[in-house]
């Protein structure tokens, strides 16, 4: 019964680091947060210049806290941005839906580790491959240059929904 | 003891009766489900034509059933559709993001109840007074008649989006 129980925990224990193991990590160290998709929905968003349709969802911390109304959002606090290629639907052309994912982007709060930043960490994971954006560290300036003109909303262009 | 717990179970059946009564329903007695915006994702969308930004959600019934492919959707499937107006984010105008509430809607699956309709109840709810749609029953064959020529993927529109 016990030696059952062990090779149980030991399959487990190499199970988890397998799958830990296969996670894309971009250059900084951000790991793909692999249940993006399973979090709450902050907004949709449509970029007409790259033909994106996107939706931005984040992590407990990160909608409580928005809910909230609290700013800038507290340590731990994950928000996802998800895009797809924009495509008519076929039945209905007026309506714009996803197609082809394109990439999934992350920003990860942490004030103290990400002091120079914003206190975000990013990351980006391109195509289905989920390919880590950036060569090395210095990627991330990219980001928080593009992310500099909303610092006065914690660096963050998306508002939560609202609803009544 | 007794007495303070059940002047504690009276207030919380009274509290809730209150609450229940505060929701909107629609003229065929769907009531607006509370918790749609906890629920997960299906899919983003864009309305080009009445420039309306738009986030399709469902319960776990739904999104279980739709993530493993299955066609028609289970009894106890709710989907939900919330609407905004769309309007460029100030910061950055190639942007397209949600503005002011326009609407929720929702398609209830119940193969037998709604066996006229495609299997599928439906209930829309207007502006922040989430004023119901319609004016008596009659108003689903509206609902209905724009559906019907995606009935061969179970009268939606919407496929849930697709990620690595």
């Amino acid at each position: 019964m016990l030696k059952t129980a062990l090779v149980f925990i030991a399959t487990l224990v190499v199970v988890g680091t397998l799958f830990a193991a296969e996670l894309p990590t971009a250059p900084n160290g951000i790991t793909l947060y692999p249940e993006y998709m399973d979090w709450k929905v902050i907004a949709p968003s449509y970029r007409e210049d790259k033909g994106h349709i996107r939706i931005i969802t984040g992590n407990a911390a990160a909608v409580t806290a928005m809910r909230a109304g609290i700013k800038p959002l507290p340590d731990g606090s994950v928000l996802a941005k998800a895009a797809w290629k924009a495509e008519k639907n076929p039945s209905f052309p007026v309506a714009t839906e996803p197609g082809q994912f394109v990439q999934v982007e992350f920003m990860v709060k942490d004030a103290k580790k990400y002091k120079n930043t914003g206190g975000w960490g990013f990351a980006r994971f391109l195509g289905n491959d989920l390919q880590p954006y950036g060569k090395d560290e210095s990627f991330v300036l990219e980001c928080f240059g593009c992310h500099t003109p909303v610092a006065n909303n914690d660096y963050l262009f998306t508002k939560i929904v609202k609803t009544p």
